[in-house]
Formats: structure tokens, sequence, C-alpha cells
């Protein structure tokens, strides 16, 4: 494989980026590098791991993903690499990597990252970006199996994140707010799927804590200013404000939940 | 041809430029990419086509564009290629792709984007530039002729931006701010052709709004803290403080208009 | 060679990034280009050659690097192209290559640009990041010897920066606050190699201004929001604060000197 994406909390005003990409580089000379984002709140794992999940089916089949999220680095969790029928994730063992891997098909194998001889060396004690995750994924891009990075771990041990909050019921829902985009359209734990089971349907009134958002198919379909409950590109269902944003109108934020009723 | 751009106001947080790169280079494996910016303000349909206008000119020859700053997205807003001498555009029917195509040689002819052979189907309702513009893009990169894309339309029934302000007369220019750059630089609508016209030369005090500006080569040419005319890297006169902002100085934004005149 | 890196201040939001990366990859075609970072604050040269000098030692053996910080764009100031062992660096004679060329080995030799025939032309008085040192650093990329871009100078005549404070006693330092993160992690121009001359060790109760910082491995080895001296991945002393803020806690910004004490 030849692509090698980073996500990870380090901003852009630092060098810590260009620091992984030329280690990756300097180890796999044609990789081509895709950056996620490096504007993850620090350490906020959730985020992180949702933006990677939403992003890794639109990247190249086979790509070896590097996400870096990582308040323990430096402490005894672990450093893993997970392989999907999609592609393969690296990174730290906090859950971080899960939902990509199950977005690219379930992860399939684990190992835990011990074998050295991939790192660069000497590993600092803070920056495993640059001396370990980077490094393994371009090893892993020019062919080495996963088994010599270390030993192989079940998947089902490796530590994963609970799950946003979702209820539904005849024509409610109950979802956790899972992101805010940068337009402040608010995305949901809902997918389609949930909607429909809940009867919720296209042109549907729904009350959303006092507010009334009408279901649509997108934010130009309703008037400048009104709030619409649609089904966003990654397939779940947020809320907007046509030419406005929704986060404010609603004093959203990530971790609320939020309750959808149908107005009679 | 070889090279995609890219310029959006999706920001850099959320994994959409990542998507569209995705999406890009898993159609066209070897193309390379090459960002415009993603930070044009939302919906600033104005802004993103003054700075695709001002980069295409050093982007390489023949290189396809793709623009995606789009409030109608999901409407019946059409989307389009536009060819010019110098490259081809992708993105909305909206006056955003129009100035990049003057500054490209002037639109020689163009499509409006209605194969969706050629698009990433399913076509999410709200995210074009992943599922729509990308692919097209990258599929022209790989030699699919523009009118495979749709039918041709003429250039001159595309969306087109109302022109700046720009009004001269002896000594004096009127000139819409276009833009203002991270620096605090105020650009105006007028080239150094207009100055030249209103013989406003080097060297010459001028007046903008209660100020005193020396026209000079930079800001470099007056002393910290003063307010300099200049004409900059875009061939546009620009107003400046060496070591400062001139936005802050002079208040102003883009779309005010200043009045330059030439003091006694 | 065959990869270019660019620091500097020009932000991400206005398109200059993109035409320096345009105009390198028009004249090397097949340059991979690295960026180290656009958000040095503007004009501040220090901020960016400590960037460059801490990015370069991570970046392919090799690469051209071009730094732009650049107040005296357009004045009398020289650019140049200094060689190193380990690669070349191009921008401003303003100090802002130095430590980088340390970094990479010292400036084994210099040259002042002035053949303005590897420049893109006609050269802007305010953007030579575009006009001068891309368009340099490509054909540099493609085999142009640096002894055909302008005359020899010898590298203790360029501009160098003054060196940060730093002096030291049993069981004291004193060192100039050089970077503060992302993160807000506070970094000192102490390296590892200093703490130990001065006998502070792993385990040490180290005054800081009145707090208490305990040395160890890294943020992770002490206790959510406890202030910690570790040495960061650059190999330099830093205070850190578990999942917080050292530079809010301690009151630190760049130029301030921190004294270290060890506590009896």
């Amino acid at each position: 494989v030849n692509v090698i994406s980073f996500t990870t909390d380090y901003g852009l005003a630092d060098g810590f980026v260009a620091a992984c990409h030329g280690v990756a580089v300097t180890i796999a000379p044609d990789v081509r590098l895709i950056d996620v984002t490096h504007q993850v709140p620090r350490g906020d794992i959730r985020r992180g791991a949702l933006v990677l999940a939403q992003a890794v089916p639109y990247l190249p089949p086979g790509a070896v993903h590097v996400a870096v999220v990582d308040p323990g680095v430096g402490t005894s969790r672990r450093g893993v690499a997970v392989a999907a029928p999609g592609g393969v994730l690296v990174g730290p063992d906090n859950g971080l990597l899960m939902p990509a891997a199950a977005a690219l098909g379930g992860a399939s194998s684990a190992v835990v990252l011990t074998e050295s001889a991939y790192f660069r060396r000497p590993v600092s004690a803070t920056f495993h970006g640059r001396d370990v995750f980077a490094p393994v994924a371009a090893h892993a891009c020019r062919g080495v199996p996963l088994a010599e990075f270390g030993p192989t771990v079940a998947p089902a041990e490796l530590v994963a994140l609970p799950p946003p909050v979702l209820r539904r019921g005849p024509r409610w829902v109950e979802a956790e707010v899972v992101a805010v985009d940068t337009f402040g359209n608010v995305q949901l734990a809902a997918t389609s799927e949930v909607l429909a089971a809940a009867e919720i349907a296209e042109g549907a009134r729904v009350d959303v804590g006092g507010h009334v958002a009408v279901r649509a198919p997108t934010f130009g379909s309703v008037a400048a200013g009104e709030l619409v409950l649609y089904v966003d590109s990654a397939g779940f269902a947020a809320l907007a404000v046509n030419g406005g944003s929704a986060a404010q109108r609603l004093g959203a934020a990530v971790g609320d939940v939020a309750r959808l009723t149908v107005r009679p």
C-alpha cells in the first residue's frame, strides 16, 4: 500500500506534524501522505475517534492510518496496530482507533508495538507519533507484516470507548451529540435507519428542546435562518440552521443528549 | 494533467478536506494535490473567488482547480466545469469560479455536471465537494473530456459576481476593499495601471480617510508604523503599515470603498 | 534531492502558500513538499528559527528547506542559500536559517541570491517566498549547484540571532523560555546535559517562580494537574502540567527567563 493518513491533536503551529511526515517519508520515500486533521481538541479521544472513523471510508482502500490523541504517552498504555479489511490503524490503545476499525469492516487482528527495531531511536517519552507510530506505519507500507511489530492481541481485548447514548421509541429519538462541525452543524448518534424506525419522515416537524426543526434533505431545503433535521454526509441525523449555527441556536455541545419528538 | 487544487470553506478540523483528497486519489492515484486554502469564511463566495483567482496564475498550467464555497448545495444550483486556456475549474455555478477563469485566460467552454457515472454514489445532499467535484476533477485529470460530464453551457450564461467598485479621476481613485490578508494589508480593486492613469506616482503623499500614505515599492520602504500605498504581489494597489495592520489603522473591511486623493 | 520543506508566517487563509507550492512544482514536478508550519507569528524570526531547527533533524537528509519570516522583504536585506551536511536552507539573511544550519551539522558554505535567471520574474517587492526562495529551492532540487545562484559569502558573515539566556550553577539553572507549544508546554534553552551538569536529577523537586515541579520522564509520570520538569522530544528541558497548561500555570511567555532551583 502507498498511503498513510494522519489524525492528531498536534495543531499546525509547532512542526510536530512535519517531524512525523519527515520520519515516514525517510523510511518510505514514495508514500502519499494525507492529513485527516491535526486540530482534534487536545486529548479529546472521542472526537479524534469520530473524525477518523468518518474519514477513513473515503481514503484509499488499504491505507495505513496513524492516529495520535494520546494523553497517556510515556506511561504504560500500549501502542497497537489494528488490521481491518479496509486498511490498517496505528496508534495508542486508548479507544481512538476502534470506531475507524469498525468503519473499515471490523478489526480482524491486532498487535502490540514492542519491536523497537521498527521505531525511531532513541524513543522520546512524549512524542510517539514521531518515534513509534509514523515509523511503524511507514514500515507497514513497505510491506513489513504486522506480526513483525510485536505480539498478537485479540481485538476484543483492546481498549474501547463507551458507545454514545441512543434510545428511540414511536416518533421520538434520544441521541447523543457526537460532533459539532465548523459550520455549527450538530451531528447526532442516530443514523438514518434509526430515524426511519422511529417514523421521523421527510417533512415531519420535530421538537428539539423547544425549537422546531423540519426534516428535509439539506439545509438549503428550508428558509434562511430556519432549523432543519437532515441526514448528513456521513449518514447520521444532524441539525443545521440554513446560513447559521444550529449549535448556537440550540445551545448544543458534544456529549449533550438531544431529544427529537415529532409534533402532532 | 496531473495537479488538482482545492479551495473551500471547510476548515481543517473536520476531515472534510481529507475525504475530498481521498476520493480524488482513489480515482487518480498519481495526481498531485495542492491546497489553496480551506479557510474561506463560511459561504463567502466573493472571498473564495478572489483567493482562487490570485492563486491560479502560480499553479502549474493545465491544473484542475476544485473550489467549493457553496451555500446552495443540495438545492437547484448547478455544478459546472469551466475550461480556460490555463486550466480547468470545477465547482458550483454561483460565481465562485469566474474570476479564476478570467485569470487563466478567460472561460472558453463550460459544461453542467449531470453525468452521475462520474460522481461518487450515493451523492449526499450536503457534500458535493466529496461526491461530485473531487471525483469529476480526478476523472478530468485522467483524461475524461469535459463534454463527458454533461451538457455544454455558454460561459456567458454562468452566474457571475458583480464587479467591485472602481472609479478614478485626476489624482484620485475610489476602489473597493477586496481583501484583508493575514498581515492586515488592505488590497484594493485598483491595479497598478489604474494608479498610473490617476497619476498617483511613487513618492506621492495620498490621503486615505484622513490618514496619509506614501506611495512606495514596499512596506519596508517606509519607517516602522507608517502607512504605505504599494502595488502588492498580485498586482493590485494595497495599503500596509510597516510592522503593523493597515486594516486596523484605517478601520477598513472588505466591501468598504477607499478613496485615495493625492495631497497637493 | 527530492524534498522541499516550507516554514513561513504566511498563515493558511490567503493562498500565499499555494503560490509557493505551485511555483516550486512547476519547476520541479516530481519534488515532495513538506510544510513545517505557516503559523509562525508574523515577523517572529526567533520563533521561526526555532521551529525550523527542531524540525529539520526529522526531515529527509539532503532536503532543501525554504523559510520565510521576512519583515525586511523588499529592502536591502539579502536572500541567501546555506549548505550544511544535512541539507540546504534558503531564505532571508536575517538569522532565521542559522539555528537550522547548526542542527544540520553546521553551515559549510553560503551564497547570496543574485542570479535572477533562477527567480520568477518580475520579482515582486513583497513576496520573495514565491518569486525568489521557492524557485531557487526548486532549481537546487533539480541539481543546480548553489554557486550558480550568486556570489559566495562566508557563513560567519551571515546575520545571526543572539543566543538565548542560559546560566547554571550547583543545583540551579536560569534559562530563557524559547517556546510555548500548542499544549502550553514551556520549552527552556537548557538541554538535558545542562540539567545533568547542574545536578537536577530524576525525582528532584524544583522551585520555579514559587511553583514546585518534579523532574520526571514525561507529563504522564505525575498526577493530573501537577507540574513536571522533563526532557522534551527535541532534547530540551521543558515544563508541563499533566492535562493542563504550564504556560498558564507559570504565567510564562517566550523570552522570559525561568530560574530552576532544586529544593533541599
